[in-house]
This record gives structure tokens, sequence and C-alpha cells, in this order.
């Protein structure tokens, strides 16, 4: 059923190579599925087959390309017991998870077919022939789309932002063929999806090029995808690091490219001392949750609480709950030794005390969650604690009057999102800090946490750099699209 | 009337300095007005000013910015005289331009100002608390502005695209302070401006830092301000090579922020023989009007023009056309110089040959208009061909079939406009040409002269690498404050 092949002009093509096996994360061990290597052959005929799509692509119907979104979501749901099988094996997500991304990933493609189906209106200026001094044209705006466009996978997402997933969906739907390259943790999920994609493709009939599948261990090929001429815009999540990497290497281009770079937050709560008096037993169960949830695993995790000095309730609460949390198995052995690597250089700058961790071994992807502390002067002068730490950690950060957060707000980082936990009295006397917060993120949210991110016309996933590379456009929900569009003016046009 | 000073933080301040001295074109002399020139300090202030003053500014209600927009419109109305009289004498412009220019400008202001006082309803989404399997948070998405924002004036247009031109009303309305950098070649019409603006925010009180003009001639000061951590936006016109040098230093910084470089266009013409047929003489003359109004220096003059081979009848009316044409002062001696070289080269190159040129002689500024003649096979092939020469030339491209125009149209750079001329039949049998100039640019226009940019919320100004450095936004028109906006989504939050 995992053929281990490439997705390339409508055929299955390439060698699985024996070293290129899935893995499997809880247990530690490889999994019976090999997989291709993409290189410069698959380049030249992908880039060639992505072009020569976009061509009749870009002028289909909107009501066709809604027809394949909604045949991508039909034909995942047809394979849901495999996909949900193998995103577990591939994963260590819970089964509950792989289930819910899949329903989330279908009502994606479907929420974006149904805004296909139900286009704004053209923005339209007519002729005044007889305007002085100088006659007015009629004029026509319309968005079109860029190009071809190559999507990295997220690690995080084996389903929602990966194959089919959300950067796939807005770029299909905007009318851009899609290269997406696999990510080496999930490649047979990968492969189940782009069977999916590739069905639907037959059955609503599709360009062969409209939809590509490349697996790439070896960054040298996705350097060589990203800068070649035929490409028109990349959509990236993953670490600062290498999206960085990828960036620069646009920027050398002879044209330059968007480039869609979603690195990564820490998403800091700010609490009060009146909401915690009131709230703070549910508050403590919630912030266990939305930090262990997943293993820690979600770009919207919050990885600093700023809290009232002496909060001794609530860090009790929480020291309970973290270490009475099991150890859980991340997505990758990589992943999980970047995790216990910044956990100990929090311990080892003395950034951070540790305040409690979880049970078990830490082996192989199994990784502890951890519960630190630190003061707001700490804070300001360790930058290991302006660090993303990805995984299931928080670090507490007492602060002594809410005039200190107000500060801090202007310093921190970038961020997708941040959060104030306030009883209603407390926000409306905190205005200034709220100005501030505003400046930091994407999304600003009271009372709630972070880590549920609704998919809809009013979402914003994106935040000033380094949260993203492109703080004017969202990476999740319908308005995800305007990445992929440009828009033309039509002068004078005949109807 | 005119100090010579640089406006920052409500002060006008500096030494004007003597070799700093205003230039006048037509006579090929210096003005008796000597300007400021700005280094550190007055980088280190400025910045400081426009940082301070967004804290408050962008908090402002839209009616107030809107008021501030249309008080600079009376305040440059109220100094009609005098700015109609310098940009003149700056520019080597007709005063029915800068009148018109001034029109214009305030045009513009107004414009903003009236979609500011109607807005867009921001997008809503409502809570579901009761919705399975998770609860819906209510959601509000706005727009925010970006922050202290750069403008580079552009040379060609003193007033709609300087100090109080479409960057600086675009950025003011979307609630960013705006630093402009004064264009070298008008420093005292940027004055007059910037003395406009300057009484229109003590007339609504605005903040101090809202707006900075400073000069500088040396590029180090520029390149420090586009780098300082404060700017979150520049916006400039100009060539391709230093824009793009701009846009290489913005890369560097830490913290990458957006960059809008318009960067010129060749703005091809394709003329189909039918029309040409039809309407050759009209065509004729509005040809050579759009390449020889103002000397040839806007962004949007006709520079490509892709004929039938042997079109006596059009090259012979235009041979007339431009012999007959007198020789113009363009803005500056070094816009001049270029201007001769990249004749020079096409010649010296042979990828043209010159059917005609204008009277008088060619001194200091005036330069004598061009027409060049050449093939598709020789355009294919020569680079020279491809390079914009900014001024009153244009060259004639012969083709053989229409056929050869459809593939074309993949291998040009980047353009602001793509124009067909052809009759409606014509039209209607080349939609594989159309599909392919819809590829190449930001605004197509049938059977009209590129010329005109209508400021209106149709418009785009802005078209695929290189023509601009970012073909998603325009820097014309009502959606331009587009570029100066992120949105922010607000999460359950209270009225």
């Amino acid at each position: 059923m995992i053929s281990g092949q490439h997705f390339i002009a409508g055929q299955w093509v390439g060698e699985p190579l024996p070293e290129n096996a899935a893995f499997n994360p809880m247990q530690n061990t490889t999994l019976p599925w090999h997989f291709a290597e993409a290189g410069m052959d698959e380049l030249a005929l992908v880039t060639k087959e992505a072009q020569a799509a976009f061509l009749s692509y870009r002028h289909l119907p909107a009501n066709q390309r809604a027809d394949f979104l909604e045949q991508i979501a039909q034909e995942l749901e047809h394979r849901r017991d495999s996909i949900v099988h193998t995103f577990v094996q591939e994963s260590a997500l819970a089964e509950a998870r792989a289930q819910m991304e899949l329903g989330r990933t279908c009502n994606q493609l479907r929420l974006f077919a149904s805004e296909l189906r139900h286009p704004e209106a053209d923005c339209v200026v007519p002729a005044m022939p007889e305007r002085q001094p100088l006659p007015r044209p009629a004029l026509r705006l319309r968005k079109l789309p860029l190009g071809p466009v190559v999507v990295f996978a997220a690690s995080n997402f084996p389903l929602a932002f990966s194959v089919a997933g959300g950067d796939t969906t807005a770029a299909l739907a905007a009318g851009c063929p899609v290269i997406v390259k696999a990510h080496n943790a999930h490649p047979a999920t990968s492969e189940l999806a782009a069977q999916a994609i590739a069905a639907a493709a037959a059955n609503t009939a599709m360009p062969k090029g409209v939809f590509a599948l490349v697996h790439a261990r070896q960054h040298a090929f996705s350097e060589a995808l990203i800068q070649h001429p035929a490409i028109k815009a990349v959509a990236f999540t993953g670490s600062e690091q290498l999206g960085m990497h990828f960036q620069r290497l646009i920027w050398q281009r002879p044209q330059p490219i968007p480039f869609f770079g979603e690195l990564g937050s820490q998403n800091p709560l700010f609490v009060l001392p009146g909401y915690l008096a009131q709230q703070g037993e549910s508050f403590a169960q919630q912030l266990a949750q939305s930090v262990l949830n997943g293993c820690g695993q979600f770009c919207t995790r919050p990885a600093l609480v700023f809290i009232p000095a002496g909060s001794t309730t609530l860090i009790n609460l929480l020291q309970q709950y973290f270490s009475a949390a099991p150890a859980g198995a991340m997505l990758t052995p990589k992943i999980a030794a970047h995790y216990r690597h910044g956990c100990q250089e929090l311990l080892q700058s003395h950034a951070a005390r540790l305040l409690a961790q979880g049970q078990g071994n830490e082996e192989g992807c199994h990784t502890l969650p951890r519960l630190f502390i630190s003061s707001l002067a700490c804070f300001l002068t360790k930058a290991e604690l302006q660090n993303e730490i990805f995984g299931p950690a928080t670090v507490l950060i007492e602060y002594e009057t809410t005039t200190q957060l107000q500060e801090l707000a202007l310093q921190l980082p970038g961020q997708l999102t941040a959060t104030l936990f306030a009883t209603e009295q407390e926000f409306a006397a905190q205005q200034a800090l709220l100005q501030n917060l505003e400046l930091l993120c994407g999304r600003m949210i009271f009372a709630q946490m972070p880590t549920g991110v609704e998919v809809c016309p009013a979402m914003q996933h994106g935040g000033p750099f380094p949260a993203s590379t492109d703080s004017r456009f969202t990476a999740v929900g319908s308005r995800s699209i305007d990445r992929f569009l440009r828009p033309v003016c039509y002068q004078n046009f005949p109807e």
C-alpha cells in the first residue's frame, strides 16, 4: 500500500532506498517502509510539469477547483483507517488526535471550496469618458495566482499542515500548482495523503502537474528547488534556523519570490493577580493541559508564563500536574534531542530553576515534561529564556508589578500569540499593557489558552518576525489564500 | 521662505551647506537655496521621535487622521503659487503639469481621508460556546499599522510621489509616522510640501514626530536609516540599481521589514495589424505624445512597441513626430546622462537603428527625443533592449506573426503594464496572447496608452519583479494603504 515513491507528473516514480526508512518514535524503531530520494532529474521534471500545469490550471473556473478540493477531502475520508493507523505509527501522537486532525484537514479543504463557490466580486471602477480634465477609463481588479508553489510540510501536523494541509489547500484554491516536499518524519502518511490528492485529481481531470510529492532527506534538493525559476512562492513551517537558511537562499535568486516562513513562537501568557485569585485552579489545569497536550508540539503552546511573584498556590498545583505527567514520545529523535538540550541549557546557564519534571525515562524520542521558574530580572538578562524550547516545557517568570509587564511587552521578540489572563476589571485597567501586546503578536487573546487555532476568515496565524517572515499574511484560515495571489488591473477591456 | 533645514520633531533644524544647492535643470544653473545634510545625530533624533509618535498616532480615531490629511491638502492649496513656481524651477516640467500634479496630490489626500471616514467593517466571527467537539471563541480581525515608515521620494513626481505624495499619504492614513528622505532634485519643493504638512499637523494637534523631512545627499545616511530598528517599512521609487541596493541592506537587518520598491518598467505595447490599418494615425499621435510628454519621465511610458514588420505608414508618421520634437530638459544632469548613455548603448551594440531624433542640442540636462527600430530576432538576443532607458525614447520592434508575440510575452521581464492595441475582432482571437500578458504585468490595457494611472480602488501599480519588489501590493490608489498594515486577531475580547 506504501510504494515509497515520489508522485510527479501524475505518476508514482523513483526507487525506494533502504536507508530512507520511516521511523516509529514510540517504539524507537524503523518501520517497514522505505522511500525514494529526489535528485536533480526529479527536480527538472517536477518543476517543468508544475509550470506546464500552471498555464491551464490557473484558467479553470473556480467551481472546478472547488470540486477538486472537495474530492480530496472525500478521498482522504475513504482512506481514514489506513491514514489514522499510519499517522499514529509515524508520529507517536494519539489516535484521537489523528482522527481530529483528519477532520480538520477535510474541513479546511471544504472551507476553501465553499469560498471558491462564493467568490468576492471584483473591484470595478466604471469609465467616465466625459470627465474633465481627463476621461476615466474602465478598470477592473482581479486576483491572479502567482504560479507554482513549494510547500515544506510541518513535522507537528502530519495531516493539517502537511501534504493535503492548509498551505497546499490555499495554494490549490488560488490556482497555483503545488509541489510538496514530504516531511521526513511522516513519509508514509504523506504518501497516503498524496494518493488521495492523486485520485481526486484524476477524478476531476486536473492537469497532471497540478500536484507533486517529493521525498528528499538531503537539503541540497530543497535548496535547488526553492531557487528554481519556475517556483513563484514557498510556504514553510519549521525552525527559525532552517527557515532563515531557506529565506536567505530565496533572497539570492535573480527574481526574489515570497517566502512564508512560520518559524516558532513562545506565546507568552500574562497572568494578573486578581484573575489568579479567582481562577487559579482552573488556570493551572488549563495551562498544564495546554503545555502537555501532544507532547507540547504546537507552535502556539505557552512557553513563557508571567505570574505575580509568590504565587505559591499556582506553583504547587502546576508542580503536581507536571510531576504526575508521564514521559511522552516526541515526533523525531532530533526534536527530542533539541528539547533536552534546550532544557539543559536553561539550567546550566542559571536562567531558570527546575520546579518539576514528569515520570519515566528520557530515551530515544521519549522526553519528560518540565516546569521551570525564573524572575523577570533574570529573563531580561538571559538570552536563553528567549529561545523557543519546542516541547512539553514552560517557564514561569515571576514579576513584581504589572507596570513591569508593560515595559517587558515592548522588549519581547515577535510572537504568534500573546494572552492576557485578567479579571474584567483588571482588563479595563490594563489598556497600556494591551496596547503594547498588540505590537508584539498576530493574535491577542483574553483569558483563553492560545493552543486552539480556529480555521476561519478572522484568524491571524502569523506574527512579527521571528514568529513569521511576513506578518501581513496568515498561514491559517480562509485569508491564507492571499499569500498566493497578486492583483492585476484590467483597463478598458471589452466584456 | 526656504530655510534649507530638516523638519524633525516638529522643528526646523540643521545648517544649510553651501555645496548642497538646489538646481535648475532648464537653465543648467544652481538655484539660490541651500540645504542641510543629515548625519547620525539627525538619524538618532528622527527615528526616536517617529517611534514615540507611533505609540500615540496609531491610536488616534480614523476621523482625526482624516482631518490631518484633509488639512494637508488645504495647506498645499494655500501654498499653490509658491509650490508651482518652485516645482517648475527645480524640475523643468511645465507649469500646467505642476498645477495638475498639485491637484492630484490633494485628491489623493482627500481620497484616503474619505476612506478613513468610511472604514470597512472588521471581520467578526462570533463565539459558539456549545459547538462540538470544541467551542468556538469569538474572533475579530483588525488591521494595525506596521510602525514608522521611510519614504524615498520619486524624482519624477515632485509632488504626487514625493513629500506629501501617495506613499506618505497611504502610510499616514494607515497610522504610521513617516520620515521622508527629500529627493535631491527638488529639495525646495520638498520643503514647501513639508511646511504644508507641518502646518496641518500643528492645526490638528498631531504628535510632533508624526512626520519628518530630512535632506541627505550622502547614501550613508539613507543606508543607516533603513537599517534602523525603529523603521518598520520602506517605500522607494527609483532605479533598479539603487532600489536593489537598499533591498539587500534591508535583507541584512536582524529583523527584515517590507520594502516596496517601484523600480521601473518598459511597458510594452503589442500592436496588431488590423488595429494599425484602422487606427494607425491616431495611434502614432498618441504614442508620440505618451513617449514625449514630460520628457518621457514616467514609469509607465511605453519604451517597447511591437509592430507588424513593414508598417511603413506608422514608421513615417512617428519619424515626423520625433524629428519635429524639440530637445527637452530632464530632471537632473545624472538622469540626462543616463538617458544619453542608454541611447548610445543601443546603437553601439547594434541592438537597434535610429529612425529619428528631435531638434536642438544635447547639453546639460537637455536631451533629444529618439525613435529606434529593431527586429524581434534582434530583441531576443540583445540584452540592451531589455534595459529600461528612462526618458523620451522608444524602440519599435518588428514582428512577423502574432504567434511570435505569444512566445515573447513569456520571455519579457516583469512590467508595470502591458498593452494590446487590437480591433475587437483581433482581441477576441488573441486569448492566448492575453493570457500570457497577464503573467507579465500588474496592469493590462486594451487600446489605451499606459501613461495615465488612475488613483482609485481598482488600480494596480506594481508588477512582477523587476518592475516592483512585491507585486502583491500597489503603489497607487486606495489599496496602497495595505502596504503599511498587518492583521491582528482579537480572541475572546470583552467589548
